[in-house]
């Protein structure tokens, strides 16, 4: 069967290879994937910047967005059918307090493998096997649209842990700022204006309030703000007290005049991964003020738990409510996974490119 | 009566005046000052640098770290009895929903008062009239060091929203770091040490092993490093994985090199107050890229809740236990109230410094 690989570490190594079918043992599924996403994560892969392959091999098969149909269920594998819809989740535990508490997205020594990413194959294959508790169900109806719930769990780890951290207080949050115009970004939006924010999405394209993105935010009710022309900085003074800062750039300038926008008792979430050692000038005084004497917090937020897989799902069904059509037009390109090549470029109006496997 | 006040926003104008003596409403306490501390935020308004007069004044009473005897009872006031030693809690809520919630602490829109510090007259006098809400009591024969509480409800409060915030995962801190070797450090380091957890205590002082500061340290086992010696940005390669940094410097150079310090799952608790509009350079990928990473977390603490000082109480009794007298050697400092200009300024192995009124 063909898969999508890379050599780690090495720059635009992707490249289409036959790998044996696996067979399910007999407390695990096989599934047959539908379809596949891509993210920043991919791209940086194959510029050679991240990823690991499994131990002994020197390929490592990517993808960490899927959408599959379960094929095979070994006898000792319950809670899924032949037939059943299912997302597998990335991040497969390690050895310490937070893993074995089933929270491996909050590993505290490092120790874990993640599907597609670091020393575990993805999911850029016709087949996979996996242990029922690494697959999430979804009605099959929600097909069109199931390979966003990978993607959107980062957002719902985020707010999610926003929402935690700020148990401590009284905390009613109404207006909220997203920093990215990408995938994320876009998700985080959704799951805000669901929850009834007013929301402010941040970005810097120049396709117009035609593109693709714009119209999504449109569509769901958020304010596209361009950063060239408001500055992030003084977003706080222009809008309002902001109360969240949903952060999905990976640009760490982006980050520390956030922190300058932030509103008393407000929380910043970061999910973006900066990749360089850039030293920056930052307000230093006023931030750290600012911070102390409005309660404020950052926090940073990587992967997702199956909880928020699973609340992702129920999400999912509210979002198609609301706005009948609106997750199917994120995917804007669905190639056949021979042209994985084109699909690791990124066009400037792309939202999310899908690999199509069997659809 | 006498009290010590300011001209606010005029350098060095702390003066003592003839004001007169308060008479308790019927839902009111008269206390009787025993004695009052200073701490940076009063050196700060004796340089003009903070601190607002009440509605109509011209001058601040300063003080807001006090320590008191229950003096009369109005008839509507409850819960206290003549001779009740009492401390004033420091902060009086305004009408946000944080304040409304008892949370005065946490306000969101800045409309409150601070006795000694903001809008209100503090507690460097002989008497003054105060409501059963903003009164805490202590046991007698706490009056040695009882005027440690208001300093101590800072660290409390801020160990308690690191606790609160993390929650939100599995959390078992082990290894704190202190930055700052003033009073407020101290305390800080006080409380981290009664819990058990290995402390690090970073300071910049020149008194060498046997200061104020250091013996207070080594008696509490808290290792002491300068950070002169120990870069604080390599403390978490240095000593291993760093659980929680309490930041009391006001140094926001200190806040961003401890960031790179910060261990995965880490808290950081920021209370320092710079004062100026200081830029600096910081390692702004790397630092966002391992908050993101790590879920690491940063958050500002102002002020303090009544539950911290009613925890703050109990502390102090169990601190006494732990370590008797240790808490009567933080007052390296015992001036009569007319040396008011003596305690404004403090010397190098200075830890804290008390004016007498009725001891």
């Amino acid at each position: 069967m063909k898969a999508v690989a890379v050599y780690p570490g090495k720059k635009e190594s992707a490249h289409l290879r036959e790998v044996p079918r696996p067979e399910a043992g007999p407390a695990e599924v096989l599934v047959r994937v539908v379809r596949a996403g891509l993210d920043g994560t991919d791209f940086e892969i194959n510029d050679g910047l991240y990823g690991e392959a499994p131990p002994g091999q020197d390929y490592l098969i990517i993808g960490h967005e899927s959408l599959g149909v379960v094929e095979e269920v070994g006898p000792e594998a319950h809670g899924f059918e032949v037939g059943d819809m299912v997302v597998g989740t990335v991040r497969r535990p390690g050895g310490c307090i937070n893993c074995r508490a089933g929270e491996a997205d909050m590993c505290i020594d490092g120790d874990y493998t993640e599907r597609g990413i670091y020393r575990a194959h993805g999911y850029l294959v016709d087949y996979y096997v996996e242990a029922p508790d690494y697959l999430v169900k979804l009605p099959s109806d929600y097909e069109p649209f199931g390979v966003l719930l990978e993607p959107m769990t980062i957002a719902e780890k985020g707010i999610f842990q926003a929402k935690e951290i700020q148990r401590r207080m009284v905390w009613e949050p109404s207006r909220a700022v997203v920093l990215g115009g990408g995938p994320l970004g876009l998700l985080a939006t959704m799951l805000l204006r669901n929850r009834g924010l007013e929301t402010y999405t941040v970005g810097r394209e120049d396709e117009g309030a035609d593109s693709p993105m714009q119209r999504l935010l449109a569509e769901m009710g958020s304010v596209y703000l361009d950063s060239r022309v408001d500055p992030i900085k003084e977003l706080g003074s222009n809008l309002g007290r902001i109360d969240l800062i949903f952060e999905a750039t990976g640009n760490s300038a982006v980050v520390f005049d956030a922190l300058q926008a932030l509103g008393a008792n407000g929380v910043m979430c970061l999910t973006g991964l900066p990749g360089g050692d850039a030293q920056r000038e930052v307000a230093a005084d006023e931030v750290s003020r600012e911070m102390v004497l409005g309660n404020k917090v950052v926090f940073g937020s990587v992967n997702a738990n199956r909880r928020d897989f699973e609340k992702g799902v129920e999400r999912l069904g509210k979002v198609r409510q609301k706005w009948p059509g609106l997750l199917e037009r994120f995917i804007t390109r669905r190639l056949p996974v021979e042209k994985y090549e084109e699909a690791l470029t990124r066009p400037g109006d792309d939202v999310k490119t899908v690999l199509e496997f069997h659809s």
